[in-house]
């Protein structure tokens, strides 16, 4: 009983402060956090047997939940398969309890078993890191258990959220014996932290004020999250009712306010100058942008200010141009400035400018996305990646969660936005790997019974296929794989297009398909071959029940001809 | 050019050092280590898209091969996806040569592209870790950049080897422009080092051998290691001629003596006392030891003196019974000790005990053999697990490079080592994970032109399948995959059978099978699902050309039940 105490003990805390999932993979050192868990009637749990997409699927229940996920591995390189999932977890800010199985320190890099160092194994790629003792005799180290379990949950919980990392040593025996008792120390005792909010001196919100009246110029930009109301809706009042331009990549989730800006990818330009578009003030909030020419060209045409909205602590200055942090929830920040703001004598100081401004910015808009619609229009007849997201994006439901993997996918979307405007929009962007795109849709479907879709090209497919070795896939995940036959990003880029090595090294051209892991996870397959099959082939698939994979075969050569084309397009456009 | 140079240079000073071989990952930020890497005719160069399998691969080439294998990721968590292999390489001592693209410092946390913090990204878990400086203009920079090339390589390849990191910041462009001239730099210098031997003061050799004269039970035992004729051929005569029992287990490849002792794991007891066994002065030599039977023997009877021969400096006291390190490599004491020893003054004082303790380990040997190959021929109508490896490697060719996978091939393979002796045998035993067992099988297929063979679990071979997504399979490589439909060793066990949760949650049984992994990289699969198939179908397999899988279904209740005819078997020996 000795040996599980403690963990029965955590893991009752946990529960206490609202765990519900936690994802587990078999191991003997871990036995007792697995049915510490598993007879825990609160938590419902999912076994994957590969860590790396155990890792994922953890971070897509949390995404899913908005709160933290418990994780479980046994010993040694175990835990480091948890990384790529922990580090992505880490700069998104995903709720992560990463709970690994450890021996006792004196039997660490002694030639005996599962075992690395452990402790601290994350490095700087996790929010925090704390280690159970191993050895319960003292009193004082109840005390300390019990405070670590609550500061694991409080510290993965608290903005910022994050994966925080407990290394668990354990002793043997692992197994509780027949007559052993199940039962929380009643000792027990559960730490809360209520929820705050960052506000500013009223000074400070008057000076913002004035110098926001101020300025003629202001542009909004979200970077990638999942904003509620709460912050979207202001967010069109202040572009409706100031004229000022709000701009977000697809990953931004910003609602679908037609006049907010989402083409920016394709209408700025890296060489020829905007200056009707450069902003004085650029106010940013979320996380990271997708729109590589958009922070180009902020670089390039640096604001007066940028004022950047979001009480984190870490200093970001993505764009090269920050001038002040206001640490405030984004939404609060736009509600009081709409308050605040005297806003008929800001419209009479900077109609005409902010009107044209805005002006500006949606004209290249409606043209990029005129662009852009007449390309795939002009393209039904090819098996193209674009062409297909823009077939797949109209054709899905309004409430789906959509994943996007990485690299072209999430890129072509974008591109799309206006053709499919919808919320909840996902892609692996705190690290942008390839290696967690599908264990992250799936663990994403486990926590919803709404529909969730995931589009991924062929290689982060294969990448990630260990996230079909589950027990029982989510009845309410799709996904499509656009399978190009390999990296095809790599033919869309300058430098190594005109590499001789393109094909073995960076592409790496292969044959293989999703085909036969779809039919050992036992989910429906088909497969698009003909441009003439696409529409009621998606039709067909969208409207099926229970999970399926869709396997578009699309030409790697027709991608780079689409890819010059909308350039070209946007070139003879002039804009 | 400026971006390449840097690294042209450095790997023309691995070239200069012996590299031959590199794993690449396709990535952009890694495209100037991949070029210079792929554009230097001294370097085979091999593609994989997975990092995790791509790290297991280079560590089963730097097996094969005995030198240091490069291995090339792109930035983010593409480097933590190498971290289990890393972890392996450096408790097995195997040197790797681990290249990760980075971007710059400036920009890692900032919200851009793929990016972690990845200096000292493997912590302790790697022997050293390096960064190449990212800004070359300074002329002492190039100086510093010549020394880390030497050093790294110095580094991974002087004893004991191990797996370095080298972190390599890039900025844009990443890829030459067309007219730009690949040449090392003429005054890249190469810093050698001489190979050199350590060896003891006489005074010391004449006390470890006065003291080795007035032992009566001495015991040599060696861990895993793959130990040539200069190691092997004096433990064979210091056997013969001084009745001194030698002891290894299978991954000891202590070669094929028939007096070495290798069924300890089976006859030893946890609970019975086995005083005849006891050794007075323990010598051990080389890495980890697989019978945990043996060192819980060990630490149970401790000897009098344990010496440990080898000139590591890590102090590992696995059998808590150390008293003296003797920092010379086995191979030169051993052959010293018989040189030395006045050996037949030592065979008139020590023969009648010595004798007498080594045939009391040797009738227990023949014993304990005698058992389990009754066991087996008893077993041959039911498909277990321990009954098909014996078939297996009774059938294999002698001259085989036989790789087990963990937990319950090597365990049983150990076993049977009397069925089959032969030399070759490997287990990823460092850190005993089954995340690589595959790849390793692939990477050390890749370095040898002689077959190689691998015998893993099912759960072993699904977590690394992603080592089949290579360019061209070896030809060499025959896999076998014991499929129980779970991790069956947990069913043999009796903390998780006893537990309500065994099967969901530690065997995680599933209804995976290889074939169409095997089907999809275009590799013969044939399957075994009655007794009667299997010595014609492993006859069939073992002869045919080319690769090709086999898939052997056994019984995880046939394979409890013979564990615990062998258990039983073994209680009633009274052995």
């Amino acid at each position: 009983m000795a040996v599980i105490q403690p963990i029965v003990n955590l893991v009752d805390i946990f529960v206490q402060h609202g765990l519900t999932h936690a994802v587990i993979c078999p191991g003997s050192r871990s036995a007792a956090l697995t049915l510490a868990l598993a007879r825990n009637e609160a938590v419902t749990t999912i076994v994957s047997i590969d860590e790396r997409s155990a890792g994922f699927i953890a971070l897509g229940l949390a995404l899913g939940l908005g709160r933290p996920v418990a994780v479980v591995c046994t010993s040694g390189t175990a835990a480091y398969n948890f990384a790529p999932a922990v580090a992505e977890a880490c700069f998104q800010h995903i709720p992560l309890l990463v709970l690994t199985a450890d021996r006792p320190k004196e039997w660490v890099h002694q030639q005996d078993g599962q075992t690395i160092y452990q402790a601290e194994l994350f490095g700087k790629n996790v929010k925090k890191a704390f280690e159970l003792p191993c050895d319960t005799a003292h009193p004082d180290i109840r005390w300390y258990a019990n405070r670590i379990a609550n500061d694991v949950f409080l510290s993965a919980n608290t903005f910022p959220k994050g994966p925080v990392h407990l290394n668990v040593p354990v002793r043997e025996p692992f197994y509780p014996s027949a007559g052993d008792i199940w039962m929380p120390d009643p000792r027990n005792r559960l730490i809360g932290r209520l929820g705050s909010y960052h506000n500013l001196p009223v000074e400070s919100w008057h000076m913002l004020q004035d110098e926001w009246e101020e300025t003629d110029r202001i542009l909004i930009a979200g970077g990638q999250g999942m904003f509620s109301e709460e912050t979207c809706d202001p967010l069109a009042r202040i572009t409706e009712e100031w004229e000022i331009p709000v701009l977000g990549d697809i990953t931004a989730n910003l609602g679908n306010h037609p006049d907010f800006i989402s083409m920016q990818d394709a209408f700025l330009h890296n060489d020829v100058p905007q200056p009707a578009l450069r902003p004085d003030l650029l106010v940013t909030f979320g996380e990271s942008f997708l729109s590589k020419r958009f922070k180009n060209f902020i670089r390039k045409n640096p604001p007066r200010r940028h004022w950047h909205i979001g009480p984190g602590t870490h200093l970001v200055d993505s764009f090269q141009s920050l001038t002040l942090r206001i640490p405030v929830d984004p939404g609060f920040f736009f509600r009081k400035m709409l308050e605040d703001i005297d806003y008929k004598r800001f419209l009479e100081q900077n109609e005409a400018t902010n009107d044209s401004f805005k002006q500006e910015w949606l004209k290249e808009e409606y043209l990029a996305a005129r662009i852009v619609s007449e390309q795939i229009n002009k393209n039904l007849t090819s098996l193209d990646d674009l062409t297909c997201i823009g077939s797949l994006v109209s054709a899905l439901p309004e409430d789906v969660f959509l994943h996007l993997g990485n690299s072209m996918p999430v890129r072509h979307a974008n591109l799309l936005r206006r053709l499919g405007l919808r919320q909840n929009v996902w892609a692996n962007r705190g690290t942008s790997g390839i290696d967690g795109c599908v264990s992250t849709a799936i663990g994403n479907a486990l926590a919803t019974s709404k529909p969730v879709c995931l589009i991924v090209g062929d290689v982060s497919f294969l990448y990630d296929r260990n996230g079909f070795l589950l027990e029982q896939f989510p009845q309410n995940l799709k996904i499509v794989v656009l399978n190009n036959g390999g990296g095809n990003i790599f033919r869309l880029i300058d430098g190594p297009r005109n590499q001789p090595e393109l094909g073995r090294f960076f592409e790496t051209r292969h044959s293989f398909t999703a085909r036969a892991t779809a039919a050992d996870a036992g989910i429906a397959y088909d497969e698009i071959r003909q441009p003439a099959e696409l529409e009621k082939t998606i039709g067909k698939f969208v409207a099926s029940e229970g999970p399926a994979l869709l396997e578009i075969f699309t030409d790697p050569e027709e991608n780079r001809k689409v890819s010059e084309q909308i350039r070209s397009a946007f070139e003879r456009s002039g804009s």
